[in-house]
């Protein structure tokens, strides 16, 4: 749907061809190592049918000569039996969806062809100057069988111009769908509006669609998400109860209220925050909103030394501000 | 400024017009019952000033012969020796402001003429239904020489003519500032838009300007009220850490961030989480998001239900949700 077609609806309104992605095992996994029990996964894929989600991404294809299975989960890997014993064939209107990291995944060998795999879609995840590296995955994947998607991480940090000279190399590829990343949730919603805008046109241009992956440093993940929504972007990705990397992304429970859709249906995901989610924030598994998050997503820098000073126990939050602003 | 004026500003650039007003002893003592210690109130006031904030709440002018001065803290009645006691003859260039609700202040008694009290700006709460009582005593107020604005509040539950016709006569009458208020944290940004070119647009017209108090039920008081200023809204309403009734409201440090006039600066707030939110938030006091704010809020509820939820300590989110859906 255009922009032009989605400035027309009304909040009672629906765009047909919205889809909700659920990431909550693969940025999720960020958090706890991807350490979710089966029953975890098994209830989660379960709780994404009933509620209408449109794709449940699994985790990351990520290549075994890099990193040591004994230190992660299963979903760090997303084999496809690991795949295979939680969704059999998959005989569900609900997506198989898995995330590869340019230079981190041996996708030539790890990636089966289509016919072979419960897979539906691989969102390939490239830094700006990785664009060419993309491609060359993308077009693989694409012959292979694969929806594929583009999601070019940290756009907070790439100037406007490498920004449009990646955005036509990859309009001029066969992947079909474009990721806005805030991956420092460093964005307003009219910093937003004016990049979906960017985004849409190009992608329409080409025949492609436009997804949005926000994370919550500044709680806005939400608002942006649906400022995205509005603006035409096709594909929302969120997380259950917002469970991701730092501060966490936009909390499906939210995102399934605001759609109009029908076939969207909150309370699935309610009752898997009751079952599920309860439990793992009572085990101790942190993320979310806090203060560390909000100062790296304003100085729009990663989150990890937030992570690092949230581990920690420190709450000397202004020592911290200076400590980034030093390094910046 | 006008919307239009505000329309052509970047982020980089600031409408000097814009104010802050600290709600924290106010909205939150809604969550304690006004217990703040005096020491909190002094840092808090130290941390306003330091920070640039314009106005500073410290709470309700409650009628003695409708609340027991027994169940509360004495920021339910902000007598004036209480006031003076932290604030002095406030020789600072923060303004104090108290919030009156229409049938519950006995004002022609309690609040002196402003010669005679350090208080600079009486905010007058009323429901729709109730305005004419409101200009009753905004008329008083105004006489008596302060600052004036009103808050009509649970405006998403008021239909658009009764809005139309409060707004008009509110416009009629000598208050200062109009409020748009999301008691519920019900809206969407794209409806405070349109919310806001209407209070806007009524308020220029008669030499008034507009005010935003947002909840956070929906995780959108932030994004809610940096729409608002974006659509020509001058006073924008925040609380340390968002503290406020049920799901609170738009974060202080939040907002002092986005906000590039010079003048802010969120440093020393920050040090007052440091210092005095943490051990509030250990000693057991209970705000902010949860699902069942997220509830009431996109149902249109008042939070009381979902605040004798949490503090119930129930979790079965979906029995919550089918309550609701029966009183509907």
């Amino acid at each position: 749907m255009s922009t032009e077609q989605c400035n027309k609806r009304t909040l009672m309104d629906y765009c047909p061809d919205i889809k909700v992605v659920d990431c909550t095992l693969r940025d999720g996994g960020l958090v706890n190592n991807f350490a979710f029990t089966d029953e975890f996964v098994r209830d989660l894929y379960e709780a994404n049918i009933k509620s209408g989600v449109d794709y449940m991404e699994f985790g990351y294809k990520a290549s075994k000569e890099l990193f040591d299975p004994k230190d992660f989960g299963k979903w760090k890997f997303c084999e496809e039996k690991d795949i295979r014993a939680v969704v059999g064939e998959n005989k569900t209107p609900l997506k198989i969806s898995v995330m590869a990291d340019v230079g981190r995944c041996n996708y030539r060998k790890d990636i089966l062809p289509k016919k072979d795999s419960v897979i539906d879609m691989v969102r390939v995840a490239t830094y700006i100057h990785q664009i060419p590296a993309a491609i060359r995955m993308i077009e693989d994947l694409k012959k292979k069988g694969y929806e594929v998607t583009v999601n070019i991480m940290a756009v907070s940090k790439v100037n406007t111009e490498d920004l449009d000279a990646g955005l036509r190399l990859l309009c001029g590829s066969s992947v079909d769908v474009i990721y806005l990343v805030d991956s420092f949730g460093y964005f307003y919603p009219e910093q937003i509006t004016k990049l979906s805008q960017k985004y849409v046109e190009a992608a329409e241009a080409s025949g492609k669609i436009v997804g949005i992956h926000a994370h919550n440093n500044q709680q806005l993940a939400f608002a942006n998400t649906i400022e995205a929504c509005r603006m035409g972007v096709s594909l929302l990705d969120a997380t259950v109860s917002g469970m991701g990397r730092g501060a966490g992304n936009c909390f499906m429970e939210s995102l399934l209220s605001f759609l109009k859709n029908p076939k969207y249906d909150e309370i699935p995901m309610i009752r898997f925050v009751e079952n599920h989610m309860l439990k793992l924030k009572a085990e101790g598994v942190v993320w979310g909103y806090d203060i560390p998050y909000l100062l790296t997503g304003i100085l729009n820098s990663h989150p990890s030394t937030a992570i690092n000073f949230i581990n920690g126990k420190r709450s000397d939050y202004c020592n911290f501000m200076q400590e980034l602003l030093d390094v910046e």
